[in-house]
């Protein structure tokens, strides 16, 4: 347990004894099945991820859902303590897309944590700044570039399952930069639309790349 | 000065007298005109608007831009100190949409001063949440709404009978281009939803308004 906050929790090693007693004395084992979903408004607190994976979207009424980032090992999830952050008043949906089992600050005792420690309420705004700024990335995507439309496109008219290609050449292709290339196709990698190794690109879900095509 | 301070910041009251003497010490009047453009990547300081409006938006190479929100009249504008901020890796573009004067805190300035106060801090980071909000409900009205809804969406939002704006301006908030919202606008007057006059529109009616934002 101790490892786990001292691996996940970037900040350990400037928490005094007391705050990292508080934590340790505080946190709770748990485990989650795949397909579970914890949603932002039960609050159950704040969760350190050992070994999962936990995907945050937003979905439509119409049941169109967004990924805005995915939480792995060593990550800490705040959405699920998101009623303890003033002004946050949108919804996401936490799913957990692996069995994943981790550690939780139960939302009471992250309450009492964050106003005792500013080290660590410190620690937590970094984090909402981090995902205030994978959003954004997500939104210029989407709205801008169709970067996503565009690249499911793209694979789609190389006519094969395996595409033999680097990164650079699409980025060339679609007049945008390697990075952001990677990225996206790291997106759709998460989202086990294709699977990426050394200069291929596998296809491993044609429907959902049709789907974000549009076609 | 000190009463601009002590409407715009709303925990005014809860600041001891040395860190409201710190502002009131510290901050400098500015003036801005029309169409300026502040970047966040001058990262000039926190500015207190007194008088004026500051657009936030971000924008793509192509040129297409999305209003983020407006910043009016005792408003606190953060981005222009977004330096400060750990983990703000995104640019946005502040414009003065009109002749804008206030008060500047600058950065080195701000830097010092919230170390220096941790009730100022919060309140820093209760404004980043609310942007994070704001920018969230920009993001769903984008990918998940089609444009008439979040045109009648929009209209609906002017609270107004008869609104002057122009269909750029539209097109700009809404990250759109003026030929196309142009286009949903003479469609909604062919439907008799509204009447267009010269950078007027008249809500003529409202029902249908209603029914097309599904609110």
């Amino acid at each position: 347990m101790n490892e786990l906050l001292n691996s996940s929790i970037k900040i350990w090693n400037k928490l005094n004894e007391d705050e990292r007693a508080y934590l340790i004395d505080n946190t709770i084992e748990i485990n989650y099945k795949k397909n579970d979903i914890i949603n932002n408004n039960s609050c159950v607190g704040l969760i350190i991820i050992n070994k999962g994976t936990i995907r945050t979207y937003i979905a439509s009424e119409s049941g169109k859902e967004i990924t805005l980032y995915k939480l792995i090992d060593n990550d800490i999830c705040l959405f699920s303590a998101s009623c303890a952050i003033n002004n946050i008043n949108f919804d996401v949906t936490l799913e957990c897309t692996e069995d994943t089992n981790g550690l939780l600050l139960p939302i009471d005792k992250y309450k009492t944590f964050i106003n005792k420690s500013n080290t660590f309420k410190d620690y937590m705004n970094d984090i909402i700044s981090l995902r205030f700024s994978d959003t954004m990335w997500v939104l210029e995507q989407f709205v801008f570039h169709s970067l996503d439309k565009r690249l499911a496109n793209y694979l789609l008219e190389c006519d094969s399952d395996i595409i033999n290609i680097t990164h650079e050449e699409i980025a060339n292709d679609l007049g945008s930069s390697r990075e952001v290339i990677s990225r996206m196709l790291k997106y759709f990698e998460n989202e086990n639309i294709v699977k990426l190794e050394r200069n291929s690109i596998t296809l491993v879900d044609y429907n959902k790349l049709m789907d974000i095509s549009d076609k």
